[in-house]
């Protein structure tokens, strides 16, 4: 239905009648997205928006539970300080004003203790449950109203090798998730990232040759999405002398003596990473290709509200021996995450929040200006389509009140 | 009027058609509330935003006055920094601005120095005032359009016995009044207040049987309210093992021991205390019967705006002999006023601002599904349609909007 | 056509058909405003908001340019600290995300670096561009949608001459611009600026005298405006008894007879020169007549947004020796500057704030309310007049829509 829907309005851009891809301010739902690593939920109850609901993860016997982060009595978050885990070995949750009592497997009320043995609440309250699953040392949740997909088919395939070792960074960023996912096109890096520590020894192109870099849709092992095909990457470093202007990109001396050497030397084309970057539902970043002894990096951006997501960012590494895992252990910690994961790409986050202020200033439909425009933004200019034609649902503002209505009114009917 | 509107709304429910209680996001209008005790209120104008309306309250000739807190000339608050007592001794105040004098009596405007004597404005232009009455040691307005009743009406009599001696404390809290009124409802004592050093003597009860508590309207010679009835409340203390779950309440076994010691040996019953809250209009709680030589506690939730409300605590005693003063005083600022009216009582707070944080996320509308959920909630419900019943008047939201209009109209007209 | 619009509204003061001054909230377009002063602009780009409009101010070989301070591809302001100069020399500015370059002398984009040779953006996406001259080490910039006037036409003759020197401070205050035109009538000066140390040796008069004091259009070698006219203002200084009140104003003696003695002395009425203001378009206050040996003040309220404006102060002095130069140069630093410019002026400001969060309060309209309310303000009454019949342009609340539909449709256009 939201197929179809999807579909039909693929083509009108009135923010009146908007995308599936315009709609999903607040991303699409009936998607696993990760929120937390394994280590960062435990017995204390934690709160997170997602999609514009308000849950709580907590742990119980082991396992993970997500729930909407409201008493169905008088609305109190269970994570208040005073929220409390009162029935120790039990998998339930007490909220901290009247003690009404959760059962977090189903969300079922079990007890209201402090009605005694004749409340008519057991058994008849219930919370929305969020299916939560562990993979990979990360806890994914189903966000949406159908029947899960097996977690397995949101996931790469990657993630779930045996001997696949995966490092997280997720922080919570100012920008609405659909910037961020953009912001993966080419073409930025001489600026944003100029001289950032990570591009030393890549060989960027001064520019992308419209003839060669050619987006598509794309399906691997891993999976499907868009991707920006690359012929020759390795070649394609250059100089160029904009008449009127001046050369493009000014590096300094050393730097373009160090990268020459370093192709020469090593005839390793680091800049073909990036170049082969891929857009995956329901909104991450991948690199194609099965995985070699080199790292993999991915990156989701796990809609929040309107105006923030979580940077969930994973590299992962396959040792087949202790050195490979040692090597990469360090090659991560000294190099990868201080200058690529975290001084690199918050420069990306800083845009991300800028685009975001200006759709703000200029209202719905603003971002309706972004398409077309030039041949580089051909590669998100496809993304969008291939959301509206492939998305399995639709985030939408009214989450919250949508909740409120689902939730109390069983009550109200059974009293009645 | 407001109440036959009352009754005929009281079993509309949805949020067009609002019942009284729930339209009075403001307040009920036409009542006396605390606002200051008579010493924070002297020659200096003091600002306070009661049921919307913008006021300053201001002491002349040792009679305290209230008005709305705009000169008419260019609405500067007359307790800006630059606001004067010009004319000292004379029972007026002179705008910061153009000088624009008001008879803080009346509101009348009777002079406008920088126009000298042609000034057309004297006489003319009168700023809304609010009547003001001083007594038990409190300043208490009237907030309405409708003629005063007699501001004995509205104090509980306890407070104006000749021996009465009163003790207050008022914060500004974040969340709407009406949620801290229901607050008052038992069975949060466990959880919210658990092992608050209040409650160490007390024989709280494990739950509320329904068979025994049962809300009723009550008056008595202090007035009428909504009370919660219990009888024998001392038994009512007891411990409940509930089913798959566990035992409640779970408080460690030194504090079992010392409260059954407590019972057997000073008969006193303090969870009588507690159980025996009443509600009174225009949302106050209040504890019934005639007072005895013990002390009576007092709130009042006087609403500022949508979202704050003064939480006016009064603590009273009635000392016959200068042995029950002094004792109660040192009972009142060594265990009372730390443990009691602050620790324990903004704890409730909490969950007050816990409640309007749902409301405002869900919207009007929300507090519905508050209402006939459980039995304990009985006593708010009987709450909601005593206020729906009685009230004499209700809040709305325009109150400034409507002040803007009955001022300056009245120049406009004089001009024309 | 404004004109017409402004003459056959003049008299309705519904908020539904606003004059053209009630409609001016950001200001009057089709000027030129003073922003900054020459040696706060150069080579790094510098942002400011002028009634509504985004702008960002850059100085390029020499000249100030004023263009739009949004890239036409994602949004991202030049002024973003990754903002970037890139090819010096060039009167170019680059977008810090994707290096789009604009030629900031007509707002042509004239290279996508990371798109190469074969980008269809250059010379096909323009930013909208703000004419700026520089005169009197003034940044003045034309604000509006039609041509330009000579910039001469909007600068008070004075500042231009020769011999003049120019002394500016400029802030950013909260508070609608039009609140502190209206301040400029005079009436309020024995209380918000009583005793300040400007006023010391001024004989300001008790209270004006209607029959004197008469507003009217004035036009002199300067320019045209509103001014209120005072005939024989070093006679105006005097006490009033107000009966039942008391005496006004309530200066202390010391100050009575310093300025008695001052007066008599030097015969100089310094109240003149604040009675003598005159306010012209598109809002800024002046004081009429030939410059002489003395100096002269100017002050212009430049709509930031509907909160927010500029509070530009001009101080100029006209030295025909070293002496002249010198001694004016002691008297602006050591008394003109401290005590007048920032902390007398400082006052008006607060009470503007003041009259801004009233208009806030009751929403549109009510500053209707302070119209012809009294006789000294038939003075800004004249000058509201004044505006309707000769405003060149009204500023408009959507300003930054209209920018977004005006921009990139030119290029969808292109394209399709």
């Amino acid at each position: 239905m939201q197929q179809a829907n999807g579909t039909q309005q693929r083509n009108g851009r009135s923010k009146y009648n908007p995308t599936p891809y315009e709609a999903a301010v607040l991303g699409f739902r009936n998607y696993w997205y990760p929120v937390f690593t394994s280590g960062e939920v435990n017995e204390k109850a934690r709160a997170m928006t997602l999609l514009g609901d308000d849950l709580f993860f907590v742990r119980r016997q082991g396992k993970v539970y997500a729930l909407i982060n409201e008493c169905a009595h008088r609305g109190t978050r269970f994570t208040h300080p005073l929220g409390i885990y009162y029935f120790k070995g039990t998998p339930t949750i007490t909220c901290g004003y009247h003690g009404w009592t959760y059962d977090v497997t189903n969300g079922m009320c079990v007890a209201v203790p402090t009605e005694g043995p004749t409340s008519q609440v057991p058994g008849k309250v219930r919370l929305r449950t969020y299916p939560v699953e562990e993979r990979a040392g990360i806890i994914w949740v189903w966000i949406g109203e159908q029947t899960p997909v097996p977690v397995e088919e949101d996931i790469p395939k990657a993630l779930l090798l045996d001997n696949a070792v995966v490092k997280v960074r997720n922080v919570i960023f100012n920008g609405n998730w659909r910037w961020h996912a953009e912001n993966v096109n080419g073409g930025h890096d001489f600026i944003v990232h100029n001289l950032a520590g990570r591009n030393w020894f890549k060989t960027l192109r001064a520019y992308q040759d419209p003839e060669i870099n050619t987006p598509e849709e794309l399906e691997d092992w891993d999976g499907k999405g868009v991707a920006s095909r690359t012929r020759d990457a390795g070649k394609s470093y250059s100089l160029w002398d904009i008449p009127g202007l001046g050369r493009w990109p000014q590096r300094p001396l050393w730097h373009r003596l160090l990268v020459n050497w370093w192709i020469r030397t090593t005839r390793r084309y680091g800049g073909a990473g990036i170049s082969r970057g891929m857009l995956s539902l329901p909104g991450y970043f991948r690199v194609p290709g099965h995985p070699n002894n080199g790292n993999l990096y991915y990156e989701w951006y796990v809609p929040v509200d309107e105006e923030h997501y979580i940077y969930f960012q994973v590299t992962s590494w396959f040792p087949t021996n202790i050195f490979g895992r040692v090597g990469h252990w360090l090659k991560y910690y000294l190099h990868g995450k201080p200058l690529g994961v975290v001084r690199f790409n918050n420069q990306d986050a800083a845009m991300v929040a800028e685009t975001t202020a200006y759709v703000k200033r200029h209202g719905p439909g603003a971002e309706h200006y972004f398409s077309k425009l030039t041949q580089n933004d051909r590669f998100h200019e496809l993304w969008r389509e291939y959301c509206n034609e492939h998305a399995r649902g639709v985030g939408y503002a009214h989450a919250r009140t949508k909740d409120a209505e689902a939730r109390p009114a069983a009550v109200g009917a059974a009293d009645s």
